[in-house]
């Protein structure tokens, strides 16, 4: 395929001249520019494939060296780093960035060193590829077996935290796969920095550079050319907001695994133990408010209306949470506790902040109905001391996750003990809820005969 | 959501009355139709989902007692389920449809007793539904359980073969999901008759009919609908040519599961035994020539151009198959068989006929280049002796079954114990090469505690 040459000295270079190049196309190129990051991109992808072969086969104690490697570099790189970051947010102030995606992108030192120790927690973690997950000998002594293997080529597309730039790609390439990055215009300068850093490691210790490639230089037609290179990508991971994630969903050929929208629900039924209920919503809605476990809605049965629920909204507003109820739920409110009407708006949004929409319901089955309206399908929780309550509301959840008198905050990969963590699946095919390493695996069937034919 | 009452009453009309209906939808609606049939698949889709609520949680002994009553009613309706086929086929006749369709499309009795045999078979199998795939007790003390759920809504869009509408109902049934059908507009009124037997049956039994629905009378708009009725369904599974599945692979926002492309590939090695490559050959290629797991090329490694590939392309000629080879396949031939000119097209050709494309490759390395330029990703098998290159096949193949000293025929989930088939998935998420039940159900993630919160 043709590449002109210049397009193709951008790809090869370094990856900090390669931000120069994305900053020119990045600004304003519209779907008739598609053509040449498309076949930048699949240039990429197919190198990234080439790559990926060499990697597919390596044995856990080789992959380890270069996960503690890289580790290492981030530190040592952390000036040039930083630095670069500075620049992404001076740009990102003069362009009026939000102070919410000026701090989504800001990198320090202790950030860096989380980043290498990130990297360092997946050393530790058991290896799935080469994992046999079935096996058997046939009647006819064919020796079947199941095997687990890299996907391939993995595609990450995310937004402003250059921090994902490192978690993508030691995932990546722990479980065996390339990784093909698009981080987004914001953190351009940050990527394309920490990029270099990993692909000059993996060019130290002899591995192909390729294993790691940045398309930020291509913007969104290169993010569009990534979603669509069927056949050259494997599988595409959106890690962002709710719109991100749609983008991709429409716009996509290749496979989607959708991580991380989370309108997750708390509800107490009339049977809870109330000494439970209190604290375990206070920690589901504030211990942090910016992540996908966080709950975003209030469900109260009615029997509690006048208990409960006045102590509930009380405690939240103390806690700095801004409320919106639906008529019973104000009306329960004490002297003092403003809580604004809710809109259904309130009903399907996940706030990601100190917020939460608040609705008394009459009954289990209402809860339920509500969430099957509502939920995006992360995680919902009960608290309730009523055995067949729990089976019902565990039944009746259609979601990743279901909490019984439990924190929502507890569906993540570290919690659930999976280790690191690429993302929490929302979807059900493929993965669903916390996706660690084996998640980012493929099988394939391997049948050792001595001449058998089909009857 | 509004839906026009006369086509409310079609969409809960018995089916004939909807095939008729389908008879006029099916002709020449344009895109700019889309926006009733779209209603009436959302519509129907929600029905769907409701009805698999139910199903969700039902015994096994439940389940298999519908699939032994659909399997009688089956060969009780016999009559008339054959006498709407031989409709479609009169109508197909007059419309010129090839020999092929019409007798893809062709029921018989015999035909029929094996649909409902191999509703039969799914009795015996275990069911997925409720399996404990993972579980552990935290150091907080909860209690952490990933439990095997059905996925809800499976669309499944096919082609011609009306068994495929049975076996696709006891195969998400089984599994405890609804299914929405489409099954094209060929076989639109065999398919209206076996869904009214199915649905007939599930009321006679008590449970929602509309744990079975056809979308045939909303023709193609219908059929894109049902790819686009995201949130609705849960996933499409398009069965039938690649034309079909890169139609619904562009189209879908709804996750797909693509099954069944097999452009598969046999390699002949330097080492290979040659008493056993032989009826690998003829066994791979002729023992049954129109399913994707039959091979389409074979590859010979140059040291036996003069041995084996002679012997070879004189059996397969014998077997009536026809031959298009590179030009030192062709030089190869002996006497009396004639070896095409193979162009590029037949490199790419499934041709699911007594037909091969037959290339001479100096290496494993160029097989295995070979095999990475065309194949789809089914099944490749190699015949040697040399335990390496058997090592290095495996290895070097990216597909969903490789075999070694075995024929392409085993890539079948029958032969491989797994009991029923969904089809044969050709990609790398959720499901790679033949498909079970377990394929149709997706995880929860269902956590027990007593109180825990985050610290």
């Amino acid at each position: 395929m043709f590449i002109p040459s210049d397009r193709e000295a951008t790809l090869k270079a370094p990856p900090e001249a390669r931000a120069e190049a994305g900053a020119v196309t990045e600004d304003g190129v519209g779907p008739s520019d598609l053509a040449e990051p498309a076949a930048a991109v699949a240039e990429a992808a197919g190198r990234s494939r080439a790559a990926s072969r060499i990697l597919a086969g390596a044995s856990s104690g080789r992959k380890d060296a270069v996960l503690a490697a890289w580790a290492e570099a981030l530190v040592e790189d952390a000036p040039a780093i930083l630095e670069a970051n500075a620049e992404d947010r001076r740009v990102g102030r003069r362009a009026g960035s939000t102070d919410g995606l000026l701090d989504r992108l800001e990198l320090t030192e202790a950030r860096l060193v989380d980043c290498a120790d990130g990297l360092r927690a997946l050393i530790g973690l058991p290896d799935p590829v080469g994992q046999v997950v079935r096996g058997s000998t046939l009647a006819n002594g064919l020796r079947l077996r199941q095997v687990r293997v890299p996907l391939g080529v993995v595609g990450m597309i995310y937004e402003a935290r250059p921090n994902v730039t490192v978690d993508a790609a030691g995932l990546a390439f722990k479980s065996g796969n390339a990784c093909l990055l698009r981080g987004g215009g914001a953190a351009r300068r940050s990527n394309a920095a920490i990029v270099a850093t990993l692909r000059r490691t993996l060019a130290e210790l002899a591995w192909p550079v390729d294993l790691v490639q940045t398309i930020d230089p291509w913007g969104r037609p290169g993010a569009v050319a990534l979603m669509r290179a069927r056949g050259l990508v494997d599988v595409v991971i959106p890690r962002g907001g709710a719109d991100l994630i749609a983008t991709v969903v429409e716009q996509a050929t290749v496979p989607v695994i959708e991580t991380g929208v989370g309108n997750v629900h708390l509800y107490v039924d009339a049977s809870a133990d109330l000494d439970m209920a209190l604290p375990i919503l206070l920690n589901a809605k504030t211990q942090r408010v910016s992540v996908c476990n966080a709950a975003e809605t209030l469900l109260v049965h009615a029997d509690l209306a006048q208990t409960f629920l006045p102590t509930a909204l009380a405690g939240l507003a103390q806690a700095g949470v801004v409320l919106h109820g639906d008529d019973r739920a104000r009306a329960a409110a004490p002297a003092g506790v403003e809580v604004q009407p809710a809109q259904p708006v309130d009903w399907a949004t996940e706030y990601l902040a100190l917020e939460i929409a608040v609705r008394v319901v009459d009954s289990l089955a209402e809860a339920l109905e509500h969430i099957r309206t509502w939920s995006s399908g992360h995680t919902e929780a009960i608290v309730t001391s009523d055995l067949a309550a729990a089976q019902r509301f565990v039944d009746g959840v259609d979601s990743a996750a279901v909490m019984v008198n439990a924190s929502t905050r507890f569906t993540d990969g570290g919690q659930f003990g999976l280790g690191a963590e690429v993302g929490i699946s929302t979807q059900k095919l493929h993965a669903r809820g916390p996706m660690g390493l084996a998640e980012l695996t493929t099988t394939k069937w391997i049948v050792w005969g001595q001449g058998q034919i089909r009857p």
